[in-house]
């Protein structure tokens, strides 16, 4: 198993491996939490909820749990669980190289274990058909998820041989992949099926780059090649369940994006999460086969995307009713639906755009995603977990202890722990920054190591300093991301300033020039308090603002503030002070002289008086740290008036 | 049939029947459209719906034609249609008062004969059950409608006795009627149950108030006071049907109100439009008898309503979920359910609380619901139909000509046709004015005819002469509702000016003295324009103003003003002309100078630039007129900036 050997010549930039970056600073202590708390509590209620049940064959059967959802009587949650045992799985491993942990590894491997002795002889791998249907399985892939299940198992597994070197569980998922490809692909007797909720494609990806075979590429390929193709393969497996359209509880297939073909597909439509799973797929596709027919359907969704449809917080999928999108610009505040899950996954896709090239509008929005949407999902103490993130609460939104479908917990987890893969992008000469952390990565460019260590309190300031040590002196390009947020930003190279102007492209500074050992960088980014607007098409926010400073995304909470937050005026102009603030883990709040409207009559509901208007200081917290200390009352766009 | 021989000592305001008022003014117009065209396009739904064949039992049996509701696979709506052929009886009946239709009264005369037919020998009469379960009836009161549906019919069937004269329809609803007080009832034997879906209770009084029959009140009253005991009618009835509380969609008995006792109740919840009609119940029940334990509830239930949870529209019940209420202050525009039924049954129930006397608080909300959330409800042409009623819409919301749960049309139709009746309350001395528009009433005071003849341009202002004319001078009290928005008001009799403030108790000026023939009043309600705003606990209003002149609330439309309603900002203090507008049937527009933002980037989906601001003229129309000129964006609660 060596990954370079099979490197395809068309990948760009490769995502350096977890064990390369060392994370401190901002994200260290969350990873921390993740390592010592959060591993073992998935685990914990994973196994709380009967999945370990489910698994072992040696156990008694947990049977039905979960009732089934409504308005789809084929499908329980209860068929998700694999998926939540591989993300688990792969946030343990994320956790193991954190600390080792022999209690936690050996949890593991009780699991890996039992996964073992449920495999059928053909390799078949999915828990509940092989404990509850088995006569069943492979008759329902648009909506019973068995693909996707194998997908974060895979996942899982290649993070957990990474980790540990342990290859069971991989040997185990490549034995159960090497029976998808059996069954599934274009030659006779195949089926030309694919998952209901893509995620398998990137997991082969992964699983390619792992063992360096190319057949996973190719299933993975296949997947995305067949999609939506005609005839429409769910139509053809739902006429032998003896069902018709009416069934089908989401009615279309845009819920699932196989309504066109991959490469016709422009907007983003159906269920958020498995939009942007698919979408990553397809920029995996892209780098890995260099096939550059993929590439107008990826630049199209995403920019319909970003231009229509994604909250100032980085997520998107405005509704409950489909976990998804409805129609452009749809993005009320109270009731986004923003899945955390939907954001993790846009980290997923963005970084996946990076393969083909550092452009800086894909790690703007990765970092957007990531530090606001995303990490919004995991308490600070990393016990607990947001599924759906509205943008304003009445004081009734709270992170769950765990979920009926507890995709979420086990996925911001696995972003976070190994968020230092996020960092970098690799490619022949070239060494891209996307995301800044105190951190040390080491890299190679061709044959040359390269230490790259960097010393900020990002996102606290906007002050970097790298050390760029490579084993010996090496040409290569170094790609600083400018983020487009920095309304401006200065470096010097050794001491001496060097303009930007002449070497920013594409939201990047690329410093070609022969490093040597003991370089140091300096970055220093703008970062001051932003008043974010939204376009007129967005009427929930018209007259309001958001603040933000770097990539953070701030909102006012009760607990720092009163009630009615809605009350709350800020005056255009008006002057922002950054403050520490307690129970936050040393975030920044921002603060500013506003006023709040008292009503003229308390108990009316309706009044002919306008209210009165006191001063008041307004403070606000990092979007992502809301509901840590106290329940009350949270709003991301804030009332503004005036003109500056 | 004599309705003044068999009328309870203690009740106290009756409303006239349809026959005592001419209107014309404001409302003249659309009940004129509604006999010359709703009243026959609501006939021809229903039965191009299929209603005729499923009630007529020579015709095919038309079998399930509307799938069963999602979540609850007991219950279609075609199990309602005996109620949808109920109301829309009762629209027509209306219609025939206003101008004689042979073509309309054949086509009643049709529907009557079949459910003549349909009649089962034991008076029974629901042509679900007769035709599709015939075994099932009185099995699930919960869901199934079987009392409401009795209740619709019962409502159209008197409304077509007082209109035609004719008994055959009142005979087969008074046998039914008969035969459901032999099966409910506190009896041995008898069942102590009640409909999910209050209704029958005020279709039973106004049964009894037609034929005098005493027996119609107290099954009323039994539905009424056995709502919500213990044991739990629909508890045992679930059991006997092999269903747990996991079966019930809903999952609460607040859903259909019967949670606690209705005497116990405090709080408006659960299905928006089953609240009102209960409580209407309850409030004629408490009129009937002069039954004081029910007052502290209905006080206690109005109360909550319009302090908390009425929207400025005068409509209620948020969530489309449970087409009901959620929570205190949740208020949403863009996702308002607001039913048109809401509304019309909150006219029913404020009417009927002022049966127990002439409170303003009662018929300000009266007013305010029908002219607004009720009025919206019909297109002026009276072909179409709104059931949900959004305080904004991005443009994708407009009127139906049908709805697979055709409940709306009927009741705003039975309403708009019948508004005379809602106009005055007419006790032992005194004749309360409750709503203003030109028409001629023929009262009775005693035994003293009294005519009563408003000439006023009501709503467009607030100038109102009433020409008194007893048919022999006569001593009693006119109480002349003082609207509670207007800013003030002026009095005189017979030409000399009369002081207010001494007359002016509970939002009526009550003039007790011998009026004579020729007696002339003139009343002037001072209506400017004002600008409303709401509590800061309704966050999604705040800096926010609803404009509202007399009873109307307005809107801005996308015809008047362009795209982006939420781009556009009034100044505070800015000064507001009335205008006529085109195309809404002599409706006055409200206009003022204001202001549109326009982004400094127009692809841009998030901004730190402020927009420019440019002069704007921003003009309003009435709410219930919105949609009928060109689809477009709709915006109640508009932006304000300053204080005055």
């Amino acid at each position: 198993m060596n990954t370079a050997a099979s490197r395809p010549p068309l990948a760009l930039f490769r995502p350096p491996s977890i064990e390369q970056i060392k994370v401190g600073g901002f994200f260290g202590p969350r990873i921390d939490t993740i390592a010592t708390v959060t591993a073992h509590t998935l685990l914990d209620r994973c196994i709380e909820a009967g999945m370990l049940d489910q698994v072992d064959p040696d156990r008694p059967n947990p049977g039905l749990r979960i009732p089934y959802q409504t308005g789809n009587d084929q499908v329980t949650t209860q068929m998700f669980w694999d998926s939540d045992f591989g993300k688990s799985i792969e946030a343990a491993a994320y956790a193991l190289y954190r600390k080792p942990d022999p209690v936690l590894e050996a949890r593991v491997d009780e699991i890996v274990d039992a996964y073992g002795r449920l495999q059928a002889e053909d390799g078949y791998l999915n828990s509940w058909y092989l404990r509850m249907e088995p006569e069943k399985r492979w008759t329902n892939l648009r909506d019973c998820h068995e693909l996707y299940d194998a997908g974060h198992l895979i996942e899982g597994a290649v993070a957990y041989f990474h980790a540990t070197g342990k290859r069971k569980f991989m040997l185990i998922l490549a034995r159960y992949a090497d029976h998808i490809a059996s069954v599934f692909g274009s030659g006779d007797g195949q089926r030309r099926g694919y998952c209901g909720h893509p995620e398998i494609e990137l997991a082969l990806v992964r699983l390619a780059r792992a063992t360096g075979e190319r057949r996973y590429l190719d299933l993975a390929r296949f997947f995305i090649d067949e999609r939506g193709q005609s005839p429409h393969y769910f139509a053809g497996e739902m006429r032998a369940r003896g069902e018709t359209m009416a069934d089908y509880h989401f009615a279309t297939y845009e819920y699932n994006q196989s309504h066109v073909p991959v490469r016709e597909q422009r907007t983003v439509v159906g269920h958020a999460v498995r939009a942007a799973y698919l979408y990553s797929g397809m920029a995996d596709i892209a780098t890995e086969y260099g096939d550059t027919t993929l590439r107008p359907a990826l630049d199209a969704l995403w920019t319909h995307l970003t231009e229509r449809n994604l909250y100032v917080t980085g997520g998107f999928g405005p509704s409950a009713d489909n976990e998804g999108l409805t129609f452009d610009y749809d993005l009320p505040n109270a009731t986004a639906y923003q899945e955390t899950c939907a954001s993790v996954a846009l980290v997923f896709w963005a970084n996946r755009m990076l393969g083909m090239g550092a452009v800086g509008r894909y790690a703007d929005i990765m970092e957007q995603a990531l530090y606001n949407g995303a990490l919004v999902g995991l308490s600070l103490d990393g016990t607990r977990f947001f599924y759906d993130n509205p943008l304003e609460s009445r004081g009734q939104h709270h992170r769950w202890i765990w979920h009926r479908c507890p995709c979420c917990p086990p996925n911001i987890a696995r972003l976070v722990a190994s968020v230092g893969t996020y960092m970098y992008g690799v490619a022949d000469d070239v060494i891209a920054v996307h995301l800044y952390c105190e951190s040390e990565a080491t890299l190679a460019v061709g044959a040359v190591p390269v230490t790259l260590t960097q010393a900020t309190r990002y996102p606290v300031d906007g002050r970097i300093e790298i050390a760029v040590d490579p084993s010996t002196p090496a040409a290569f390009t170094l790609a600083l991301r400018i983020p487009g947020w920095a309304r401006s930003a200065t470096l010097s190279i050794n001491g001496a300033d060097v303009s930007l102007q002449s070497l920013v492209t594409d939201g990047y500074a690329r410093v070609n020039r022969t490093w040597a050992p003991g370089d140091r960088l300096a970055l220093t980014l703008d970062m001051p308090v932003e008043t974010i607007h939204a376009s007129p098409k967005v009427g929930a926010d018209q007259g309001r603002v958001s603040l933000m400073r770097g990539p953070l995304v701030y909102c006012l909470e009760e607990v720092d503030n009163g009630a009615a937050l809605n009350s709350l005026v800020l005056p255009a102009g008006g002057a922002f002070v950054c403050e520490p603030v307690d129970g936050l883990d040393g975030a920044v709040a921002i603060a500013a002289d506003g006023l709040r409207e008292t009503p003229a009559a308390p108990r009316a509901l309706y009044i002919n008086q306008a209210p009165a208007r006191v001063p008041a200081r307004i403070k606000a917290v990092p979007y992502y740290a809301w509901d840590n200390r106290a329940g009350g009352e949270m709003l991301v766009w804030v009332r503004q008036e005036g003109t500056r």
